[in-house]
């Protein structure tokens, strides 16, 4: 079980569909499930195998508890809880190598409050391998202020699901040019590149903060180097299934 | 000024609200106003002076673009940064002694985007004094790894407006009980007394964690120790308000 986790507009949906994809295209004997748990998506780039919207749509939570939007995210959000049986037992009867899960369109949603770590505990069997992808969105990680900021909400997601591995991405590459993807990537892996990044006035803070940050990283036993990924130019696909593998061969259980 | 943030449901109108009724309260003269900054809530506990729907409403972007709430909430949030110009006249009419902004619903659209940090760099003079309090929501900091996960977040909002001082509050202490805030105020004020609450098992990781972050708060010169709020009770306001004129009064500039 791959779970998809970002900020709002970061990637989500269209790594789901596209990983999907890339997994099926490699090797077509290999069945791979895609799972939406965002009850107010309207619409999809791929058709979800199984849906939260079959039991939960935000614009009826919200009409019948009359509440606006954010209200409404938040409720549906909290309710999706009641309908992980129905989900498993959807899981189930597809007896799937992969299921590529979708998370909701507001991270914060999923990753803080109980949901989401509730749900990731729930779905599966007590041996199904687990990971968690996290998307840095390209456009906010240009400067380093963006970058380490984005790398304290990774952080924070790590501890959130602390007993799932978790792979940290560089999403929409095609949005930045090569110099730039380089100088990210250069970034998650080299921490006094980024503070050399930086003007002098903040180098300090900068070095002390980002040599910080990767400890945190090094004690949770994760990397914070970055997989760059487009899904438009099909780039990075490769190198993420690479690491899932790893991550999922580490034990002897199956895939998911 | 003063920015309220937090995860959705943290508390962040109603502590808006009535921090604006304890500062006149306490003093008839002093000119208050509020700020609403999201364009997608419904019903709000009290009246905003001004307001970022009397230029965009959730509804209307949806409708618009036709995008769902998700889509809609990141494109409207997006779409504020054209009205600042606005705002401030809005807001050099009133000339008030303090502004107390309530932020949008979901936290990373106002703290993820470029949204937030650019309008808190572009509203009020040079001469502004500003402050950030970040919102820890009561029911999910009871446990240690909900506590460290919602630290690093702070944290990670801290680096995103790291020009701002930031004060941490405890929202919400009335849902949990004497001991249960006594615990939680304690792990932020002594890093060990976190490690302790845990299990062996996790004892050394969450130590080195706490450690770390505790850091991480040090070196970006602000406290981690929280605040307890109960607006309900009207606990806690005091404390609020005297550290938030510590703040402003730290140099010569009015309030706002």
């Amino acid at each position: 079980m791959n779970y998809i986790l970002g900020t709002a507009g970061s990637g989500k949906s269209t790594l789901t569909g596209e990983l999907k994809n890339y997994i099926i295209n490699r090797n077509p004997e290999t069945s791979v499930i895609t799972l939406n748990l965002d009850p107010g998506v309207k619409s999809i780039p791929y058709v979800p195998d199984i849906d939260i919207r079959d039991f939960i749509i935000l614009d009826e939570v919200m009409e019948k508890y009359s509440l606006g939007p954010n209200g409404g995210m938040i409720l549906a959000s909290d309710l999706m809880v009641n309908y992980l049986d129905d989900l498993k037992d959807e899981i189930d009867e597809y007896n799937p190598d992969w299921v590529i899960i979708d998370t909701a369109g507001q991270l914060e949603l999923f990753a803080f409050r109980e949901t989401g770590p509730l749900i990731a505990s729930a779905l599966g069997f007590s041996d199904t391998q687990r990971a968690v992808n996290f998307l840095f969105d390209s456009n906010f990680v240009l400067r380093p202020n963006g970058f380490i900021s984005t790398l304290l909400l990774a952080a924070s997601v790590q501890f959130r699901f602390r007993n799932i591995s978790q792979l940290n991405i560089l999403s929409k590459v095609d949005l930045i040019d090569e110099d730039q993807i380089e100088m990210v990537i250069n970034w998650s892996q080299d921490f006094h590149a980024l503070a050399e990044s930086t003007n002098d006035r903040e180098k300090g803070l900068i070095r002390e903060l980002s040599m910080l940050i990767s400890e945190v990283f090094v004690q949770m036993g994760s990397t914070s180097e970055l997989i760059p990924i487009s899904t438009r130019e099909e780039k990075g696909l490769d190198i993420l299934f690479g690491h899932l593998q790893r991550i999922f061969d580490s034990d002897e259980s199956k895939f998911y």
